[in-house]
């Protein structure tokens, strides 16, 4: 199966690599709105060959969307002209009700467009951050609709597995809801405490906890204003519950109530 | 230096292991009030000759506490009519004021005894976690006051460049200050974490930032109730002023404002 990848950044030209690993014999086919990565993922063999437009990605049997989510909207547009009906189309945002009603509303085979989210990411970006191991052995979601085309799905389970993914079915709603808790707010947390330590500068250097709790800091703010923005009603919920128990916490040292503190870091 | 140490869980018994390692020919004994600890302590290396009660490690050149903080004020008490004046004390409470009161208030000669703390933990515990190399490399805070012996301070800095770790001199208020943000807050937030996702199970397994973000929460509750309890004033300011930047990123999530967003999230 041929595919075309739009977008090669570290999840993108990973795609890229592990396909090619998987020794299939099918050509990868890639674009990127920079140059630069698009000639690095060619020089790393992530790609066969580079393609010099965005519509020139509509002739394909599978395109991979993997750009950053702002773009999506106008490349489905872009793309929507151009498109074969039996193209299969699939994307890798790590949220996925934004992008199936972005899907229902530009693409004009919509039941041939299969919402995807490869659970591996790294704090790491662009290209230079690709690696074709990326994928073996992670959860990757996928999030058909009840008017999925059965073909379709059964594709993108087929890339999935030939990078070495595990494809887990479930619903765009629950993925969004779940992953706001299990990354945007530990997202959210890592970029306050080092905004909070920005501001209140230590001469110690934090250990092993201040290194695992800040790590994913390292992300691009801009690729996580866009994610948070996307999944806002999730993760603010989260956020409340989550500033509840801080607050129960912080009271509890307030009062210096020992019980409740120890009740409180129990689970 | 014949060395004395108290408490061989993770930290005791990986102090002990780190001085044999050194092969500096002095002889290690170590205490722990549980059996089994003393023996594995024993069996692994960490120790060279165990001890059968507290009472028995008073006579020595150097003692290092390392048991739980709760331990610490009754151990110094037991020890305080059988110690020499010689005798040179250090502790590895991540605390480190009450400590340095518990000394004034309890030792005979607080002023040869130098508040520690080696900046290399682990969520794991006991012996079984004990490492030889664990301090290689690693802050080790001490905390003299303007009345420590500078013999005492000496010889405290000579074991801890003896097991490779690199001794810092700080005020004791401003470490348990610093310390509270780069550590105590860490831990509170995965604690609540891992309690909120245990009153909501996800069916999607968190990725890395999840990991991350949690894994300091297989820490011992216990002992956290205890250090949290004994920094309570620190930790609770720090919550206090991350729960006002975590209810910033939650307002704007609520009103949509990408731009306040943006802001939140760097640093």
């Amino acid at each position: 199966m041929q595919i075309t990848i739009i977008g090669l950044g570290g999840i993108g030209a990973s795609i890229g690599l592990a396909y090619q690993h998987a020794e299939l014999g099918d050509r990868v086919r890639g674009y990127d709105i920079n140059p630069d990565a698009m000639q690095g993922a060619l020089e790393m063999g992530a790609i066969d060959e580079p393609l010099d437009s965005a519509d020139k990605c509509a002739d394909a049997e599978m395109i991979v969307v993997a750009t950053p989510p702002r773009a999506v909207p106008e490349l489905f547009q872009r793309l929507a002209p151009r498109l074969r009906p039996e193209t299969v189309m699939t994307d890798v945002v790590s949220v996925k009700q934004p992008v199936l009603e972005w899907a229902r509303a530009y693409l004009p085979y919509p039941n041939r467009f299969v919402g995807g989210h490869p659970i591996a990411g790294t704090e790491r970006h662009g290209y230079q951050a690709a690696r074709a191991d990326l994928f073996q052995g992670a959860s990757w979601v996928i999030t058909p609709t009840p008017d999925t085309d059965a073909n379709a799905i059964a594709r993108v389970e087929h890339l999935i597995r030939a990078i070495r993914a595990i494809p887990v079915r479930m619903d765009a709603a629950q993925h969004d809801r779940e992953f706001a808790l299990l990354s945007f707010v530990p997202h959210c947390l890592a970029f306050s405490l080092v905004a909070l330590h920005a501001e209140h500068p230590t001469q110690l250097q934090g250990g092993g906890s201040w290194q695992s709790a800040t790590r994913v800091a390292q992300s691009d703010p801009e690729l996580w204003t866009e994610l948070l923005t996307l999944n806002r009603e999730a993760t603010a919920d989260w956020l409340d519950a989550l500033i509840e128990r801080l607050r129960a916490i912080q009271q509890a040292l307030q009062k210096g109530d020992s019980e409740q503190l120890r009740r409180l870091l129990q689970s």
